[in-house]
């Protein structure tokens, strides 16, 4: 077992909705299982148990045998998603695969956990949680991760709700002012199938987060941006 | 008059809404002046006349003047856009400036016209315009330009409103793969005000546009992005 993976979603070729490849053309690898239980988490079947049976233990080659049998020749990247696949010793296996096809890998983790195989990741979104996720960021951990990895080829995205939550990103941009830092708007209603509500709604929140952010001197060399896949699928699972 | 620079907006901070710094916070200084007709531009006024009498002959000084007035510290990127920048010889002296105040220049410019000062700016997206814009690419000039330029902070970026733009895009991506490659959602309205109806048919074509580059496997490292300024304020001027 020690060399499988446990995978919820395999899906792709899709878009990337969110962070500092937006709208890169991706596969999706979901791993199973998080250490957070973030109020407003939009993949919590990854760990409320709701979808335990879906999980398929999975070997890296059995992984990349069936990116190639959806995808065929029809993409060269790989987002690795959760959950927090962080918590996972033996992704390395994956991103060699990967890397030997000449595929990049991208991964998303809050930054709660250190792997060794984070400094082979290309894209590395670290996205600590603010307040209202009802989460707490160990800024020893974190300063850790920051520490180690490759400033070009990561970035920090803070989801934001309310003002409390602007506050936090705005100390997580201080603290590391070398790393990209992105601040996207958070979906408040992650179950809605309602889409022209959603998306009308969404769009209001990101306007109004485009609206703190300009006029703060304290956040000027950030990026704004809301989720892409939400806008065009609304709450859709695996598009 | 030779050091002056024909301006027809300042305005900002505000987000960039597309390319490969999407979501960016910017000010942008737009000048007037067109050497193309496209079919469906919409900075038309800085062309066809309609505006002409806004124009305000401004000095490099003049113009980080008045992008201090409206910004004041709260900005450290600039984006150069318009029209086409690249007409003017004498752009050098605003990102002297601009420079000279740790404030990153952006720029975008269909690609028609080389300028020395193009070395200089530090995220350059280069936007040559596909068949229904009803304008032919000079590609000896765009070959010398992408030869020319520094890979790492420039980017070719098409917008496609048809399959044929689509096929466009392509031939650019093929002969150019070295570079970051974005193509874009065109919008078919630029005048409407109904901006309900006007993110559907967006969000819808845009759709379309991930749907014909998923499965295009000449198109893998390709990034599919919308304008977000288009849907936060539709047609509206100056945000
Ligand atoms: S860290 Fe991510 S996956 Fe885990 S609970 Fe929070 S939002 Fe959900
Ligand atoms: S190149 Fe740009 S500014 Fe010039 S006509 Fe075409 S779209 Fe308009």
């Amino acid at each position: 077992m020690s060399h499988t993976i446990p995978v919820l979603e395999i899906f792709g070729p899709t878009i990337q909705g969110e962070g500092m490849v937006i709208g890169q053309k991706t596969m999706f690898v979901r791993t199973a299982g998080c250490d957070y239980r973030c109020s407003w988490c939009d993949s919590a079947f990854t760990w409320d148990g709701t979808a335990k049976d879906d999980i398929v233990m999975m070997t890296a080659d059995a992984i990349y045998d069936r990116l190639r049998e959806l995808g065929r020749n029809a993409f060269n990247h790989v987002t690795i998603s959760g959950g927090n696949p962080a918590l996972l010793k033996n992704i390395d296996n994956l991103i060699n695969i990967l890397h030997s096809q000449d595929i990049k890998v991208a991964l998303e983790t809050q930054g709660s956990k250190w792997q060794d195989w984070l400094l082979e990741i290309d894209d590395l979104t670290i996205s600590p949680k603010p307040p209202s996720s009802g989460m707490n960021t160990n800024f020893e951990v974190l300063d850790d991760m920051i520490n180690r990895i490759e400033k070009s080829k990561a970035s920090l995205k803070v989801v934001v709700f309310n003002k409390e939550d602007l506050t936090y990103a705005k100390q997580v941009h201080k603290r590391y002012p070398g790393i990209s830092f992105y601040v996207q708007v958070g979906n408040e209603d992650t179950v809605t199938e309602n889409d022209e509500k959603l998306v009308k709604k969404l769009l209001s929140q990101y306007e109004w987060l485009i609206d703190q952010v300009m006029n703060d001197d304290e956040m000027n060399n950030v990026r704004v941006l809301p989720q892409l896949h939400t806008l065009v699928w609304g709450n859709k699972r695996g598009v």
